[in-house]
C-alpha cells in the first residue's frame, strides 16, 4: 500500500495535457501499461525543457532514467486526454526524483501514479555531472518537502 | 513526384493537434518515421469517433487499415506539436481513403503527407460490411472531389 | 538499494530472447526507458500463453497490470538482442508478481531488472477472478520462495 | 492493384525474424498498422549495419526515411514471429529504395509488403551525401533488376 491512490491534483506543481493515440491501446482495448511511462517521461522532459535544464541539442547534461515505477488504478481509453502532473520529490546534486500522477478529466483520484529518477550525465562522456545552481533554482518551486 | 509537398492546410477539412512525446524520437534525434503513421491513425480514428462512424465499444463496424503511405519533407522534434489535417479522397461502399497532412506551426508546407485506406468489417466476423447511408452523410463534408 | 543489480540469470526460471528494434532508441541513441516495460510484458505474456494460463482469444481470465517497476543498470543499443528472464515472486489467488531481469549477451549482471503485477479479471466484466488450481499448477515451477 | 500480394519469399534477398511484442496489438487484438513500419526499418537498418553501410555511432552517413508505403493482406497476432524480407529496388547515388515483405511462418503469400526510401545525409550537417563505391559493392547482391 503505497498511498499513491490518495494523490490529488493539488499535491503536484506542474501540469500538461497529453491526448491518447489510437495505437496506445493494447488487445484489451485500454491503454497498455507501457504507454504510461511514455507519458511520464514526456511530462518530465517537457517541464525540464521549459525550465531550461535539459535541451534536445546541447550543450549541457542529459538525464538518464535509472529507476521508474507506476501503480495503475483505472483504465484509460482512446480518445481520452490525460492530465499529467509532476513534482520533485528529491533534488539531489546529480539526480532528481520526479513524482508523477495521471488524472482523467473529472476524476478526483488518479488513473495512475508513480515516480521516475533521472541521473544527470555529460552528453558526450556519459559520466555523472552535477546540476548547476541555476538549474536547481529553476526547479525549486517544484520541490515538495518530504513529510 | 507525387505533388504532396504542395499540400496546403486549406486543402483539408478536419484538424487536430497532436503533441510529440519524448519517446517519439529515434537515435537521430528527430521523430522516427514510424510515429507519423500513429499520428495518421490517431487523426483519422478521432475524426471517425466524433462523427459517430466508429466507436471503441461496439456495436458497428470496425475499420481495418489495408494500405498506408507517407512522404516526409521536414524533420519533427520533441517537444513540437503537429497539426494533423484529414480529408476523404474516396468514399466507397466498404472502404474509405483518407488523405492526411502534418504541418508544423508556422510552416506553409507540410512536414509530411500521405494516405491511409480503411476497409470496414464486422467487429465479430471480420467480413466486409458496407457503410450505412447515415455514416456516409456524417462524412460528406470531408470528401474532396477528385480533380 | 534494492539489490536488483545483484540478480543473476540462475535466479530466474523462464527465458526468452527479444531483439531490439530500430525505433526502440530515443534521441540519446540508446533504448528508451519505456521500451523495457514492453519487454517485461512480452516475456511475461508469452510465458503465460505457453503455460496456457492466458490466451489472446478467450475464454478465460485476462491479466491487468496494476504495478510495475524497473531499475536500469546499463544502456542497450540497437541491434542488440536482450535475454529476458522471469520468475514468480508471489503466486496469489487473484494476482501474480512476476520478477523480470534483462541481460545483454555475455554480461553477468543485468542491464535492467524489476517487477510487474497482474491482477486477473474476467474478460467481459473486468471483475477480479481467481486463478484455477490448474493455472497454479502450470506455474508452480516458476515460483521462487521468498528469502 | 500493386501486385505486392503476389510477392514470394524467393523474390527477396535478405531475411530476419522479428518476434511480435504484446504491446504491438491495438484494440482490435491484432498488430497495429503502425508497427509494420517499425519492422520495415528494423529489417532494413539491421541489414545496413551488417553490411557496414550504416552504424549507430559514426563516422559515416545516416539514412533518413523520405517515403514509405505498406499494403496489408493478413492480420498478425501476438505471439507470432514475422519473417521480414528485404531487397533493393533502386540503388541510387544518394538514395536507396528497399522493398520489404513480411511473411507469417507457413504462409506462401505475404501478410504485408511495401517499400521504404532512404536518402543518405551527413550525420552532422544533414546535407545529402553520396554512397561510396564500397557501400554500393556491399549491397550489390541485394539489388533486383527492374522488370
Amino acid at each position: 500500500m503505497s498511498g499513491l491512490k490518495q494523490a490529488r491534483r493539488e499535491d503536484y506543481r506542474y501540469r500538461i495535457e497529453i491526448p491518447t493515440r489510437w495505437a496506445d491501446a493494447d488487445a484489451y482495448g485500454h491503454v497498455n501499461n507501457v504507454i504510461y511511462y511514455s507519458w511520464f517521461d514526456t511530462a518530465v522532459t517537457r517541464m525540464m525543457y521549459e525550465r531550461g535544464v535539459l535541451s534536445l541539442h546541447g550543450p549541457g547534461a542529459i538525464g538518464l532514467c535509472v529507476e521508474s515505477h507506476c501503480e495503475y488504478f483505472a483504465p484509460v481509453e482512446f480518445p481520452q486526454t490525460i492530465e499529467a502532473f509532476v513534482r520533485i520529490g528529491r533534488l539531489g546534486d546529480k539526480s532528481l526524483r520526479y513524482e508523477v500522477a495521471l488524472f482523467l478529466p473529472g476524476d478526483e483520484t488518479p488513473a495512475a501514479a508513480g515516480h521516475f529518477v533521472h541521473v544527470f550525465v555529460d552528453r558526450a562522456t556519459r559520466k555523472p555531472t552535477p546540476l548547476t545552481l541555476e538549474n536547481k533554482a529553476a526547479l525549486a518551486d517544484l520541490v515538495v518537502a518530504a513529510a
